[in-house]
């Protein structure tokens, strides 16, 4: 009687287990053309490349929304109810089996509310976005790309109605990215940042290093992409599983449990740009290599996924600056750059080089200090947009007058202004945030690895990256969608998510660049 | 009434064409998967790219075989022929109309009677004997590949007995690449080859040029890579809708209306391969582009197709032997090559170094004169496997005992042997004898065209591309599908097919040559 329950009560998770790992590969063949569409596309194949990419969207949400999946969930909740009831499974089964039918229900009631003609329409909205916004990126011509924009964003509007979540428009739209976030916490958690950074970008303004783009020298493509490979290899790259290529904007995407794409670019003038990209994407995709999915059977169920675009960038920065950017990674790279070319006296030179600390106009191209100030200008800018009517027309004066005021600095151009990022072209918006939670909890996170395996730069300065990486491994990435982010901070730190490890850190940086 | 009428009638024809666009979308989505996983995919992604393809290829088939299908297609043939009785149609439509009708019948046919289970075990093993056979090839291992080339024709041989067409089990495979093509009509265009050909070969032996892998110098991958963005921009290379990258084999596909791809390839040594792979899939891309579902609505329709491989592969044979390979290409180029560094003391010597005419052991990289005598070894020894019974572990020895025949050569290993080609690892058989069928067309096509425009050796020596293209895309290209390929020889230069003009042209360029 017993083993024919097991058997019984296997079976539905089993078949719905089959269904997500369907899913995931329909969700992997949309990842595989978007990734294609940006790397080696034609541009004249955006229209067909939107169609393709509408198709699938409109399958992906009719197997998330449909009866049928709506049956094997509920099926699967009944017979884990059972078996935990009769005591059949594990505390750790339980615990897990339980978190993703939690997740896999919210999922399914979000896109059960939503039309499917909506669906189509974003995922033609977003192709036509993106290649309207490259044209008017290439021409620094906004009003090219702005009645794309004005669609998007009467589409997320529409979105959020549909959804109805007990959340603000803009909050709704941030849950993908940032699961449970509200604005009032993010409004905690931005407020010492909004007081603390322009006083400290203030503080160093003038003693600080040249521009990024006034370094005075430049490395050819093929050196830079010799120092990238370089260090992705010091970095436990497994060229069986990965691959590296070019795009507009750096990005990082898994198309598979054992494939993973990252991209780069060379941006002339700006020899350690490619190499700090490659970095920074190389962080994300080891995030992704880490996830349960690659250890266990989660790779198709929501246990196998990032828990957040914050943590997803916790990583990322991890290893863009809080190694490559330190000055142990500096004097142990010195060498290199100057085999390379690099006209670098000292390893304090490159070190410099890496931390130029003067607010500029690109966010990607940003030091760690006017970074925050980046996303502060976006985040209000897009709540303005959602939230308070802000007209899409306004957008360039208002991003102008926000880069002027908080960072002394005004765009020549759209290209430089507004257009700069390819968030908005593709209607993501509740985003970038992210990217400055992601700096609160990559400098949290690293006061903790301080403490178990002593200090970062003693590590770096032995090489002892993998020491650095089995920690991540083993504390951070193996919990997937276990915990929501700041959940992961506290069961990781022991302590509320907070901006003073940011704020300490900068300090602390500044007073030593400022010694040299 | 009428119009009435006129509505209506347009109705199930148009819903059709609907249908046949989103197979379309999902076809050309498996095209990019392919593009992918050939030009960028990390080798440990094979096992979820078959996957992936899989799915797809499950999808496709229940689109192309269902009963809705079914029924949108019985319904446009009624439409249509009630739109023919009352005359609402002009002849050309008619026309169209009804080849469209007669080729979606007959491929739904085919469709309908695969087993859906038989249609993914081959998407399944195709992936694996890709994966396998690039594992046997780095390794010179025949035995890696040699179970999933057994399951492969196991489960092509299971094919064609579900299909249960009136021809053998090769015919059957044959037809997807060479519609209506017999067997005992291959034999009878392939005999005159299999008697001149050891002739002609064994007259040069020892008068001719260096091997290809032995002309003693060679060019840098990116020297050779200028050479080729030259040779693309000369011929007509319109940036937009074209991409370029490289693959272990040369191919070239198309992923949307406006998005066509082509791959190359640097083999050390051979410093014109990359060039001459380069001309050649640019011959298949022009065609693709001069389909006529570039200037009409039959993107998704059989009429907006290629009509065989065999005239594809004329079109990529007419740029690469016809024009690249002449002595009056070889005039106008050999500066830009003695600028790239290439120790060519005369136009001459180029001219002896694209035309080795030395019989080798690699099909792709063989001159013009022993390529026939590579596919008749292919051809023979897959018939072979799949209707003599011949054992799949004596294939290397067989493919050794007929290269020792018939050219003279023997491979050191399985590398340079029988593994050398991609088609077998993904079960396509009927494949080959498209390449040298495409050898005599192209000779064909092209004595029809030079009595229209005057000598090919005179055009390329003004450097007049222009007008070699045209004449393709006005008497070639815009046939589609509507013929098949030996109706499109008749039809374009008014004789049937025959190996004499292919026989003739050779003696032409062997004289040529010796003459140097």
């Amino acid at each position: 009687m017993h083993s024919w329950i097991q058997r019984l009560s296997a079976l539905a998770w089993q078949q719905l287990g089959e269904y997500l790992h369907e899913t995931q590969l329909l969700g992997s063949i949309q990842s595989t053309l978007y990734w294609d569409q940006n790397t080696r596309m034609p541009s004249a194949g955006a229209a067909w490349r939107g169609e393709q990419l509408s198709l699938l969207a409109k399958q992906l949400h009719a197997r998330q929304s449909c009866s049928h999946f709506e049956g094997l969930l509920g099926d699967a909740r009944a017979e884990f109810e059972q078996a935990r009831l009769v005591g059949e499974l594990e505390q750790s089964q339980v615990v897990e089996r339980c978190r993703n039918l939690e997740l896999l229900e919210q999922d399914l009631t979000r896109q059960q509310r939503l039309d499917p003609d909506l669906v189509g329409a974003l995922a033609t909205a977003k192709a036509k976005g993106y290649e309207l916004w490259q044209q008017a990126r290439a021409r620094d011509d906004f009003p090219t790309f702005a009645p794309a924009l004005k669609n998007l964003i009467a589409l997320r509007q529409e979105q959020t109605q549909q959804l109805a979540e007990p959340r603000s428009c803009w909050e709704t739209l941030a849950q993908p990215f940032e699961p449970d976030l509200t604005l009032t916490r993010l409004q905690e958690l931005f407020t010492p940042l909004r007081q603390r950074l322009p006083d400290l970008v203030a503080k160093v303004r003038g003693c600080s290093g040249a521009r990024p783009g006034q370094l005075g020298w430049d490395l050819n493509e093929s050196t830079q992409q010799g120092l990238c490979d370089r260090l992705l290899q010091e970095w436990g790259r497994d060229l069986s599983i990965t691959c590296v290529a070019r795009s507009p904007h750096p990005f990082s995407i898994t198309l598979g449990p054992k494939d993973f794409r990252l991209t780069t670019r060379v941006v002339p003038e700006q020899p350690l740009s490619c190499f700090l990209a490659t970095a920074h994407e190389w962080g994300h995709s080891l995030y992704e290599q880490g996830l349960p999915s690659q250890s266990h059977q989660w790779f198709a169920w929501p246990l196998g996924q990032a828990t957040s675009m914050a943590v997803h960038e916790s990583q990322s920065l991890f290893w863009e600056n809080r190694i490559a950017r330190s000055r142990a990674f500096c004097e142990r790279w010195w060498p290199h750059f100057v085999s390379a070319g690099a006209p670098l006296g000292s390893a304090d030179q490159l070190w410099r080089a890496m931390n130029p600390l003067t607010p500029g106009l690109n966010r990607v191209e940003a030091d760690e200090l006017s970074y925050g100030l980046h996303i502060l200008i976006r985040t209000d800018l897009e709540i303005a947009l959602l939230e308070e009517g802000l007209p899409v027309e306004d957008l360039p004066e208002q991003w102008n007058q926000r880069y002027r005021d908080l960072l002394g600095v005004t765009p020549e151009n759209d290209g430089e202004g507004c257009l700069q990022d390819v968030h908005w072209s593709e209607g993501l918006f509740g985003y970038f945030p992210s990217y400055l939670l992601g700096h609160l909890i990559s400098a949290q996170l690293s006061e903790t690895m301080q403490q178990a395996i002593g200090a970062l730069e003693e590590n770096v300065a032995r090489g002892d990256v993998p020491q650095l990486l089995a920690w991540l491994r083993e504390q951070v990435h193996p919990i997937g969608r276990m915990v929501n982010a700041e959940q992961l901070v506290e069961q990781v730190t022991g302590k509320s998510l907070s901006s003073q490890p940011f704020l300490d850190y900068l300090d602390d940086k500044l007073e030593g660049l400022r010694g040299l």
